[in-house]
Parts: C-alpha cells; structure tokens; sequence
C-alpha cells in the first residue's frame, strides 16, 4: 500500500501529519503557512459547523458579516489587545499593481499607497466594536447576540496544519448587555456549548475551566476556557469564552440608555472556536492505521464494498445494495456505495480505514446466498457478521456505540492522564513521564508561573470550574494555595 | 414613521439605499468600500447559499478552501488574468506592527516586510490551479469538481452596498476536465444552475448568454452570464460561468496522463455568484414601502400580529397563535409570533413591510371569536379574511401563489423592456426612455462595441443562446450583422 503512516511510536508528530495529508484533510500552499483545506476536510468542517450553528441559534444568536480589514488605528484602541495582536498580523499598504517602468515585471504601484494601513483581522472586537457603537442607544436594542463564521489571520512562524496555521476559519461571537451579570451568564453559557460539543458530537471529554491572567485573552476581564487531552499527553485548548467586562464598549465610547434612562457603558462577550478543532480531532482518537472519526460528525459514516468475482454477481450484489443504500439514507445515514472497479476490495479497506469511515460493510456472492452482511467497525477493529433483514436498525444502533465507546475510551484515558502532584520532583517526573494534566499547588503569581513555564514548557491550561478547595504549597515556590491548578504541555 | 423611504420615481439610488440600510440588510463600515451584512441581511444570504449548495452538491462537486493570499508572482502567470486584476488589488507587504520609537504610535515594523507581497485573492483561479497541478497527475483524478464560499476583495473606487463593495462573499467554482467538450458542458451547466436560481428561489426573470471578447472574464476563453433587468431599466449581471480552456493549466503547467499513457493539459472552468445577488433581488422586486422578497428565500416567510385590548385577550389570543405557529412550523414555515408589547400594531405592519416579510397575518379578538384572521400578502398588498381552520394549508399555497405572481410580473416587465431597434436614433431613444434590453445589430468588432459605450454607456450585456439568426446592418457602422445581440446600461 502506497500511503504508510508513520507509527506514534516511532514519530508522533511525523504520524500526526501523515494522517492529515495522507488522510485527505488537509494540505500544504504555497502561501507560507497558509493551509489548503481539502474536500474530505471540509467536508469535516462543515459537519461540525453546522452543529455549531445550529447551537448559536438556538441560543438565540443570529449571524452577520463584518469587513475582513481592520483600520491599524482601531487595533491600538484597546491597550491589552494591540499588545496582543501587533506582534502577528497581515498589514494590507497599496491597493494597486503595475508593470515595472524599468522592465522589473509587475510591482506595487508606490503611487498607490493607503492612507491608512489595514490589518487583516487577526480577531474581529475591534471592528464589531465599532460598529455596534452605532447600533446600540438603548436597554431595548441589548442584548444584541451575534455570530460571525469567517477567515482570520495571525502571522504565526511555525505552523503545523490546523493546529497552527496563519490563516484558518473560526467563529467569532460577539455580544453585548446591559449588565456584567448578563454578559458573565452569557460567557459561561458558551463555553457550556462548546464543551457539549466537544464531548457529544467530537466524543472528545473536556475540562472546563478559567485561564490565569497570563494566558488571558488580549483585551479580556476572564477568559473560560476548554481543554481536552492528546494521545501523546499534551493538552490542546479546544475553545475559549471571554467575559470583556467594560473594556471594549469604552475603547470605543458603546454607551446604552438603561431603564433608568441614564448611560452606562455596554457589557461584552466574544467566544470562538476553529479548524483548529479539527486538529483535536485527529489527534484525541486516531490510530497507526489512520483516522477514527466519530460518527456524529464523519463526513461518512458507512461505506459498502462489494466482492465479486463476475458481473452476473456484480449485478446480484448491486441490486442489494442499493436497495440499502436507500434504506440507510432514509434513516439519514451518510453512506456511500464504492464499487468502483479499478481498486480491489483490500485496498479501498485500506483506504476508508485511513479515512476513519466509522463503519465498513462489504458483501460478496456468498453473503447474500447467507443472507448477511460483514459489518467491520473502525473504533476497535471488531467485525461480525450481521443479518441483511433489519440491517439498517442494527448499524443505527452500532453507529451510537461506536460514538459512546470512542468517548469512554477518551475519557478513561484523559481520567488516567490527571495527576496530583505535591513535590516538584514529582511535578517534573510526571511532565516528562506519563505526562497529561498534573495537578498542582500554585501561590497564585504570574511570576511563579512564567518561571514554571521556563523550566519545563508547562503552562497553566486552566482552573477548573467548581475546582474543590484544598490548601497546600506552591509546588515551585513552597508559598501556600488554596487549591489545585492543572498544568501541561500543550499545543 | 421614523424609517421613511425615497420614491423611486424621486430618487432610484437613493431608495436603493434607503431599503438596505433601514431594511435592515446592511450597514457602511469604518474600511471604505466594506460592507457590514446585518443579520436580517446576512440570513438572506445564508438561504441563499444553502439552496445553491445543495445544487452544486446535486450536480458533483464538493466544497474546500484556499488560502486567502496569493504570491505576486501567481497573478501574472496568466496574462489576460493580471490585466485584468492587477488595477485592484488589496496587497500585504508587511507582517507586523511595532510601538514607533519616536513616539508616534503603533507603526508598521520596517524590519517585517514580505520577501514577496501577498495578494488579498479577488478570485482564485491561480492559487487554485497552483495547488491542482499536484493533485491531477491521471485521468482517473478528471473530473475534479470543486466549490469555495468565500470573501473576495477588488478594490472599486465607486461602492455601493451590495451591488459593488471591495470586499465580497461569493462562491467560486473551480473545475478541472480531461477534455474541452466536458468542460464547456460543465460551464453551460452551472450557467443552468444560475438560472433556475435566479427564476425559481429569487423569482427573477434571467436571460443566458455569452459575453462579447471584450466583457469577458480575464483569462477565460468563453464567458456566459445571465442578465437581469432591474426596475430602473438598467440590467445587471447576476452570474458568471467561465469556459477557461487550457490558460490556467499552461500557466500552471498541470497536465495528466490520458487513457492513451499521453500527456495533455488539463481543460478548466469557473463559476460564481456574490452577495451582489442580494442587491439585484432588491432592485427587481422591492417597491416605495420597502422590501418585497419572494417566500421562497425570504428569512421570514410569516409574521404573526396580534391585536388586543387588554390582557385577558392577549391570553387567547396567544393561545391560538401558539398552536398556528406550531402547525406552521411542522410544514416547514419560517414564521414569527410577533407580541413585543412595546410597539403598537400598526408600526409593526410598517415594519414588516418594510422588510419585505411575504405574508402578514393580523389576529384580534373579534377575529377569534369569528375564527378567522386577517391575511395580508406583501407583492400585491391585498387583504383577505381567512377561516383559522385549515389555515397552514391557505398559507401555503398562498406563499407559492406570492413567489409565482412576482415571477410573473418581473418578467412581464423584463419582456416589455425587450426593444428591437433598427436605428442609431432610436437606439439612443430606447435607451434614454424606456431603457431596458435594446436588441440591435452590431458589427462584430470590439472597436464598435467601445465606441457605443462611450456614446451612450450601453454595453454589450450578452449574446443570448439559441439567438435567432437574421441578418442586419449594424446599428453604428451600417456593416453586415449576422444576429441582433442585447444592449443596456449595467450596474
């Protein structure tokens, strides 16, 4: 077979990458940085997305469009978030090209030079800002709740594909409220979203939790936080919720009438999540075989090959299947019937195994005569032979397990992987052995923190949320806490 | 009423405007020439792209994503395409941002300029075709079917909302064939796809056709468009569909190996629609109290009013609008329950007019106690009394009868504005008067095109299918013309 992965064993970074580009998802441009996403990994996204969306409007959010372009001016309004930002952006100068006079090709037309620069939008608070500023007077135009899906860029120097790239896709949402308790409501509400669909639809276990004022958000009062675990013990930060208290509504002068018909600065959210969740994906479940996708959000989530040795079975066999293929949709399953005849039946195996097609059906001449069906599942590699009457109802409910049985096995393996340390021994053996989350003492001070991070490239991933109250020493400094923190080395 | 209208007959662009910006569909940005798409806006757009993607997923393609850059160097590898885009381009030169050391602020960094600038994409056939030339290797790779939903950016001098923004959304079709015949097909095909869009979901009347050498796309061999005719008489390009040969696999050099072990560049075509669809619909339907959309695409297809005195009237009224908004819900109506006790009945109805909203329906207590409601249809402004009973059935065949009478009476407006002209005098007559499409011979060459349009800013919108062939002597130069082809003035 000509598409090998590289074990996890051998080079988990290497296999990690085999699997997105051998797998389809994604692949490299010749924008530095930039990725291109391929259709099966769009195909990905849009399934995810379109759960999301359907979440933020049940939410009551509605979407909108703001410009990709940022005036350089808005970006330094708010101080935290310019710091933030400035260090990683696109700066858009001329609008113009032109042949070279001294025969150069064609160049940028220096006549054509902007006024002011434009920043491509590394995140969208100060431009929405700005506009909302004109659309909210009074209490009645709040809570204004709104979504955007769009591109982004951060001028990143090392990419890795979705994990890291200079370009991706997210959503941004963006919402204002009349007061703090609303809008921290509201951040929490999210971050409760992200993590249902993280947990449910990705069969990826999360932990909810608050960032130190470190890892904040540029611009944030708090920043809550996801963060799920990786096979290889490193964590991820699979979405953030940001409460931004007053911040922006004052970087941009957004006051509102409230019912005592007096002004008061409007209060704000932004949350978002990215392809970067994609990423996540491939990593919380994958194996040296290839991708395991869960069956909520496979782009596919059976295929039926066919084995027959002439077109008199062929026929037999095509006859069944489409008849089944019908059945399945019916019951909205995405399936696909593959018989096409330029590949033997081994190597499409191979391929949706590499594709992580939750479930595998193939049928030859001799099943039918059986009336049944060999049904291989891609979670646990387990196969078995399954009646053809019924069939439908039977992969139904195959698909819920394998979905179930892919988030127990995370989960039990995220659960093994959170460990309390006491002792800074303890703490650096664990970061360098088993690795996962450590739970550890902290005094609590960015200090303490940075000097951590410098020593053994963990950060804090987070607080837990509802985190249980034990005093102890700070695991670096000997200072005391009044609770655990979870470390890691994350992506 | 706060939210007044222009008269067309006072002010055609300024009620253009009015119904945009007070319609709720968009806003002006703080970047000049981008657009702010609102959510009321915004949900128009994503009904419109959901009905155009399950097309093009009917007819084979998938989606994907390309990065929003492209290096300098791709634009100019086809000739034709740099001409045609180089004038108006957004170009990042510079990677980051720095505090400027002699105190004038966030500056761009000197010291991060781009080895090479980087193109904001206005389109992508060449970042596209760049990254096909490593995926076609065979002719089992033919035919690559591929779809991006995306934003665009074309810096324009002269804006509008909608109808001419730097930045845009829009979908671009990118695909690849083994030979030119499939390839055309593959073009008049999502030139059908257009126009049954554009007829059937947006209600306007389209004519298919093919662009003059001189309106073509820049770097395409055949370029056929469908026409609309707005109510000012103008017309305006709705669609594109590229036959682009084999220029951007020459220019990119991607060849495949045919059935006979040969090699031979690959035939490509593009295809796209923007959120310029969004303004065409306006013009084509809306009238002096606002917005008319057609129910098939219309976010809202119904709203419900309720009129009451007192409480215990609102209770039953309630009651009974309740289970309506359920029974329409269940037959796949898109309806609000409109019951914000803050504005009274009669600002509501302004306002749902003005958004267009397809049906109104007005329910009081003594329209309860005869079980009946008020139903009012926004195209035609009637009013009738309709029995509650069965009144889910009444309202669906009722949004089926708006969206074929708008049909009807935007093509009877089209066809009256259909002029066959045999003189310059009355060439310059029509279009001084009535306007619309003049039909009128042309001479074939590019020269006569221009001079016309500097004469009368009339262009050649398109040669339309199956034209009938009738010879004729040309409406400028008097020299032979083999068909009539159609003039107008365009936005």
């Amino acid at each position: 077979m000509s598409k090998e992965i590289t074990a996890r064993s051998e080079d988990y970074s290497q296999w990690y990458n085999d699997l997105v580009l051998k797998g389809g998802l994604a692949d490299y441009s010749a924008v530095k940085g930039c990725m291109v996403i391929k259709p099966y990994g769009f195909g990905l996204w849009e399934g995810m997305r379109d759960v999301l969306d359907k979440k933020f409007k049940d939410t009551g959010h509605q979407n909108a469009y703001f410009p990709l372009f940022i005036p350089k001016s808005f970006l330094s309004k708010e101080a935290a978030h310019i710091e933030g930002f400035a260090k990683e952006c696109a700066v858009v100068t001329h609008y113009r090209l032109k042949n070279d006079p001294n025969g150069g090709g064609v160049i940028v037309d220096p006549e054509a030079k902007l006024e002011e620069e434009l920043i491509v939008r590394p995140t969208s608070e100060t431009i929405i800002w700005n506009t909302y500023k004109s659309w909210i007077q009074s209490h009645r135009d709040l809570p204004l709740l709104i979504n955007q899906w769009a591109n982004v860029v951060r001028w990143e120097m090392r990419t890795r594909l979705f994990l890291r790239t200079a370009e991706f896709l997210w959503q941004e949402g963006h919402t204002a409220h009349a007061t703090a308790q609303e809008a921290v409501a509201e951040t929490r509400q999210m971050l409760d979203v992200y993590a249902d669909f993280a947990e449910n639809w990705m069969a990826m276990p999360v932990i909810k939790g608050v960032k130190t004022p470190n890892e904040r958000f540029a611009g944030a009062v708090d920043t809550y936080c996801i963060e799920a675990l990786m096979q290889d013990g490193k964590a991820l930060q699979a979405g953030t919720s940001h409460f931004l208290g007053q911040n922006f509504a004052k970087a941009f002068d957004v006051q509102f009438t409230n019912k005592e018909n007096k002004l008061e600065y409007v209060w704000a959210t932004s949350w978002g999540v990215s392809t970067r969740l994609i990423g996540a994906l491939v990593m919380a479940h994958s194996d040296d075989d290839g991708l395991i996708l869960p069956p909520r959000i496979a782009p596919l989530q059976v295929v039926i090959v066919p084995i027959y040795k002439n077109e008199e079975q062929k026929a037999r066999i095509d006859e069944k299947v489409n008849a089944l293929v019908a059945e399945l949709k019916q019951a909205g399953i995405r399936v696909k019937y593959d018989d096409a005849d330029h590949a033997r039946p081994g190597w499409k195996f191979a391929e949706y195994e590499l594709k992580g097609v939750p479930v595998r059906i193939a049928l030859g001449a001799r099943d039918l005569e059986n009336n049944v069906a060999e049904v291989a599942r891609r979670d646990n590699k387990t196969k078995e032979s399954l009646s053809l009457d019924g069939l439908t109802g039977a992969i139904q409910l195959l698909l819920e397990d394998i979905q179930q049985n892919m988030y127990n096995k995370a989960k039990t393996y995220r659960d093994e992987h959170i460990t309390p340390v006491d002792t800074w021994e303890e703490f650096v053996a664990t970061l360098d052995g088993k690795a996962g989350f450590v739970a550890a003492h902290w005094d609590g001070t960015p200090e303490t923190e940075e000097a951590i991070k410098e020593k053994t490239k963990a950060t804090i991933r987070c607080i837990p949320l509802n985190n249980p109250q034990s005093p102890g020493q700070c695991i670096l400094t000997g200072k005391p806490s009044k609770e655990r923190v979870l470390f890691a080395r994350a992506y």
